[in-house]
């Protein structure tokens, strides 16, 4: 009698928001013309959902990780590995990750038997906020091997870095070399086990040949010549081990594809063994083709069960405050999710949610609960109506949690086991 | 000024359900006609409940622990001793219980000094899947003691039945008898730990006890004079051990009692020490006798100060994809609940909910709500008139889950403790 069917998860990133002055009290999504949404919410379940817990200001990982039905609180292992993935470094389960800061040192660097750096002090912990270049820095050392050690370096926005190790017998005890102050020497790295006495030890080895390879590289000749400090060497610190996450399709029994446009959530993707695809045209800025990333949900759905499709859009009108750039981004939403309703398979469950809110009066995530609305074959309709904050409130899902969702969309699909007899 | 008060909670088993489209959409409680169910919604508190977490997929065991007040996460220790409560086993904590095949070996069994079973094959691991005759047979082996185990054997339907072991210093990380394929023969039991192994080594002794005594018995002459295999052997494996659990009086204070009709509830009530009355005319099939259990809820409200009581009916509708006679079934329950309301003491709490969806149109359990009502004295009531799915989940409850429903009720009767000063 059971049969089986398919979902998507079609997420606004940030796309959630507070009342807007401007808008008459309104929220963007509430002032957004969106009748695909609002016919998802008139079809459908809906409700509030807490991506975390109640009150709790989601990341965009620790929301996906639980929206995918990992609980954060189990495998997020601090910042290092998961802002490596944003940064698109490739990271593995096992890798240790570690922050990194290019930076001014001045002397002659070198590595005392005892595991010290002396000879030379840090002028300049963000080497003048260097804006260019770093690139070309990072591929200086980026792939070298020490002591059976790969380290791979990625350069991020201004003097930051991700620095990522992999390697057999890797400890993630490492401490800072990075000393969090400026006129003293970059600290040699000390491990609190032996495989991180081991990893610490490696790294000084980095650290040092960073110095040595970049010390005399064009960006920094140029950087004195144009009387900038150099960025010379890199001073890793926060060192973080990537969970080693089991299989979105061992965990759930079926398979699953991202569909996404930022680093951070496709290495998440990765690290599940789910599909990622590569979408021309998805940039992850306004100018995004949001039909681009519509047809490619369409594309995974024939040979997977499951679709997680983010739209980061919305997210970037929050961070910059703009009201008028949220409401155009749930438009764009709007239109992906009519393309997925006019070109899916029957039977498919549709979702639409938020990663978390980022109201534009904030300009960064809160902790509010976002809107969510399910339909598709088996649900109980409610009264809402519309697509919103304010409206959902009063459906039929109540107020769930990010990490209820994979549970309530399996057992729609008929693909989860019972538990007990 | 405070007063105590007595508390029921009527369980319509697999109750709730989804859009059935026989029914106009409406789901076959929604259609049934049931003013008694909805004189409770009305007068009380309504919502809905997880009887696990959102979307989990709920056995009737799983679930009327939550509801009794134990985490089934924390003393749900696999299917093995829940499945022999089921065919009415007698399971005390402690014992370590296994599923079981009668199966078909041919040749002469025995057991080698290393503890393998040699000399025979399992020829067919279902003896024919035998429909009959399987209570004589686990009589001549039920009851026998083996160094110091007890070994309590209860068939039940086709070739399968449950084999519980009590005794002291039992382990219960036993290997597989069964050795899950024909043509080789059966695996000695091995433990994992010293108590075990000695588990172990007395299984492996009843087994061969299990082929001597059945090889000849009548029902198996008949069988191989009517060319069908014999059921001459008993292949255990999962072995689970039944945990200990709290009695429900100490739990919460309060005296329980269990009016229920099948084997799997029974013997949950039996082990939380709760008072479980034979109740004559309930049969747990669509002929049951509703105000059979109807009096016998009232009878145990004279000395205990809580009852739970399950009505089997709408479950079987929905596993066999009944929906008029789940609509039926909605009925005897209304029948029960109104005797319930009008011979009950004054001041009774009356709870009405269902310990899991059995939709007619899957045919099995799902993860979706249940609905839930509380009347009597002290609740807050809300604006629900009816009692259904759709109705309830405007209540003033909102959405709750099984585990919460005995702080619910134990706060309204005035027996629960404060948390804190």
């Amino acid at each position: 009698m059971s049969k089986r069917t398919k979902a998507v998860i079609l997420i606004g990133d940030g796309l959630a928001d507070r009342p807007v002055p401007e808008l008459d009290g309104r929220t963007p999504l509430e002032a957004a013309d969106t009748p695909a949404l609002d016919s998802i919410a008139a079809a459908g379940e809906c409700g509030q959902m807490d991506p975390i817990a109640p009150g709790v200001r989601a990341g965009s990982d620790t929301s996906h990780l639980a929206i995918l039905g990992y609980d954060p609180h189990q495998v997020y292992t601090g910042r290092g590995p998961f802002e490596a993935l944003g940064v698109e470094a490739d990271v593995l389960g096992g890798d240790v990750c570690f922050r990194c800061n290019f930076a001014t040192i001045k002397g002659e660097l070198s590595l005392s038997p005892e595991g010290e750096f002396v000879g030379a002090v840090v002028a300049d912990r963000r080497a003048g906020r260097i804006a260019e270049g770093t690139d070309a820095l990072a591929a200086a050392v980026d792939g070298v091997v020490i002591e059976g050690v790969k380290f791979h370096v990625k350069a991020s926005v201004e003097h930051r870095a991700a620095l990522v190790l992999r390697g057999a017998g890797l400890g993630e005890k490492v401490s800072d070399v990075d000393p969090h102050d400026e006129g003293i020497a970059p600290h040699g790295a000390r491990g609190g086990d032996e495989a991180s006495a081991n990893t610490a030890r490696a790294l000084n080895q980095f650290v040092l040949l960073s110095w040595q390879r970049t010390k005399d590289h064009p960006v920094n000749v140029a950087r004195l010549a144009a009387k900038e400090p150099p960025a010379n060497i890199l001073l890793p610190r926060g060192a973080g081990v990537m969970p080693r996450l089991q299989p979105f399709s061992e965990q759930h029994g079926i398979r699953g594809a991202c569909v996404v446009e930022t680093g951070l959530i496709a290495g998440i993707g990765r690290n599940l063994a789910m599909t990622v695809p590569r979408v021309p045209g998805a940039t992850g800025g306004v100018d995004t083709d949001e039909l681009a990333l519509a047809r490619a949900v369409v594309d995974m759905l024939a040979d997977h069960d499951f679709v997680l499709c983010n739209l980061k859009t919305p997210d970037l009108g929050g961070h910059d405050g703009d009201w008028r750039g949220k409401v155009v981004a749930a438009q764009k939403l709007d239109n992906l999710a009519r393309y997925v309703l006019g070109h899916a398979p029957a039977g498919l469950h549709v979702t639409i949610t938020a990663d978390h809110c980022t109201p534009v009066a904030f300009g960064d995530h809160t902790g509010d609960t976002v809107p969510i609305a399910i339909t598709g074959p088996n649900v109980r309709p409610d009264a809402v109506k519309a697509f919103h904050e304010r409206a959902v409130a009063a459906g039929g899902l109540g107020r769930i949690r990010g990490l209820d969702l994979m549970p309530i969309l399996t057992n729609l699909m008929g693909t989860q086991e019972k538990y007990g007899a």
